[in-house]
């Protein structure tokens, strides 16, 4: 089995964005915003969405179940207040449920928190129960900066964010640390700022003691962590510099990257310096690129052909492409044997 | 003769420093700043500093001359005002001016520009301009946020900073893109702001037609790139995606990178996907990582050990290690000229 531990429903029906443009447009009169109507989608119109997207590229690429959760940029914590992001992540949460209801072999759900810049991350925490608890997801999105590029929040081991890790471990779910649009014109969303804030969020755990305090709780760092495998000397060398413990003790337990690299010298090097069982294999689809690679003739977020070029031995393999996901989801390795999976 | 691009006075004498905090402390009293005495260091007291530093390293390592430039995190143009950073740029710049005196053979100089928030850049061409044609200096460090992490001023490739890269093309000098110190909780300077700044930087270029503008301006980007190199798969298509020109014909006769990469394995990533006449030799040193890594009982900034294990031809290793450097700076190549070098 694989599982792909990183996709994103960029490909909603455009009723839930029109929804969005109203809310957006009532933030300048909010009592307008009560009134705006819940976007009606059919199972049809779900099913369409996916079919020629997601689940075709499953197909066409042989992999079996995605770890699905709402567009990422689209989250733009940013904008409006704790009430908009609120009803936004009810409704996009709701739609993966749905998803993952029409489609329970292909797709299984994890959460966007409704953060709100300057809103206690506690007040994510209820949100975040009903998804797991009453909607079977198995984990959540974690937005390092709600400001959407203006880095106002305190890093991600103040403990500002502890009463939601509380929940987390409580619930024995992970997060995946993934910024959204960024509305700073020096952050390109997808091709900077996306990969600034897992740079960014690796070097805080590098230099906290969060793991003490949280000894079960973990992260997922997407995009192939951003520039730290590249870096990977300069981090070990730094936390030697600081009177830290080697990385592999540090944080290496509660820490994880995907393998969303659009290249195989990336995914080689990935391989080389970061242990086998802290990597899972992600592609990010349908995400930031969507081209098709010239020189390959294939898409660049085909991530599997990368992985499988590497021909690593069947128990690698099955680490990388199942074993650890189900590791680092336990609510998903419930979920599949209880299926028979 | 193998060139270092990238070296830091990180190891100035003590009364240096004590000026700079003088200068802080004053700010609070601006009356007085001027009654702060400039530091009196001796020229045997800069002797001391760098042979049992940058000269010992210059003649352990085999290398031979170093680009040298102000200690980058100390620049902090998020520090009180214009004057502020133009009395501390003028004097960093003038000590920098005196190591290459006593070393002529060792050190030619990058100068630190007198940057503040806020401040057109165009202010700091005139300091550009002293210190290339009065003090034979070759480049300059360019600072894209000067607020130290807040990330509040236009992009680079916005019309703000065109004045001063129309003193870079008429003095016919590259820049280095490098950020100071962060005063961002978010952001640990050397471990991530530096590569946040240099993958934030290149996003900008690919976004951009800044070369159409300026076809002779030229960058380093410094530590490998951020990012960059890691993910090229991921930027060849986002360009794709964005409609923009393969990379090679957007950017790659303006943009370089260093080898400030502290592992083999980043050192042959580099090398796979960045072409060789965009690479020069660097190490930072001394500078962002002291230690000696354990696994290879050598320094992780010894960036020549790793550069030698790729076993490039002769060929490809003089470009890397001069050919290139002396191309991208061109006052330097003639410099060396005049010295039968």
């Amino acid at each position: 089995m694989i599982i792909d531990c990183h996709g994103h429903y960029t490909t909603a029906p455009a009723e839930l964005q029109r929804f969005r443009d109203a809310q957006i447009a009532a933030l300048k009169s909010p009592d307008r915003a009560a009134t705006i109507p819940v976007p009606r989608i059919s199972d049809d119109q779900l099913r369409e969405s996916l079919e020629k997207a997601q689940l075709k590229l499953q197909r066409e690429r042989g992999t079996d179940l995605t770890i699905f959760s709402p567009r990422a940029s689209a989250m733009a914590h940013h904008i409006g207040n704790e009430t908009t992001s609120l009803t936004w992540s009810h409704l996009c949460n709701d739609l993966i449920h749905r998803v993952c209801g029409l489609y329970p072999d292909n797709f299984v759900g994890v959460c966007q928190l409704p953060q709100s810049p300057g809103v206690p991350p506690a007040n994510s925490a209820a949100e975040l129960e009903r998804c797991v608890r009453q909607l079977g997801f198995i984990g959540c999105n974690l937005n390092p900066d709600p400001s959407g590029g203006l880095w106002n929040s305190p890093p991600l081991t103040d403990r500002h964010w502890y009463p939601l890790y509380e929940k987390m471990v409580e619930l024995d779910v992970p997060a995946m640390v993934h910024v959204s649009a960024s509305c700073n014109p020096n952050f390109h969303t997808t091709g900077a700022h996306y990969l600034n804030a897992d740079t960014t969020a690796f070097m805080q755990f590098l230099t906290s003691d969060l793991f003490k305090d949280f000894p079960t709780l973990r992260f997922i760092i997407p995009h192939g962590g951003g520039a730290v495998p590249f870096h990977w000397g300069r981090y070990r060398g730094l936390a030697q510099d600081l009177k830290r413990p080697p990385l592999e003790e540090l944080l290496l337990r509660n820490v994880f990257f995907d393998t969303c690299v659009y290249h195989l010298p990336g995914i080689e090097l990935l391989f080389k310096v970061i242990p086998i069982e802290n990597i899972l294999f992600g592609s990010e689809m349908v995400g930031a690129v969507r081209g098709i690679d010239p020189r390959t003739g294939h898409y660049y977020d085909d991530t599997r052909r990368y992985v499988d070029a590497l021909k690593l031995g069947a128990d690698v393999q099955q680490r990388i492409y199942s074993g650890n996901a189900r590791r680092v989801f336990p609510r998903l390795d419930q979920q599949l044997r209880t299926a028979g999976r």
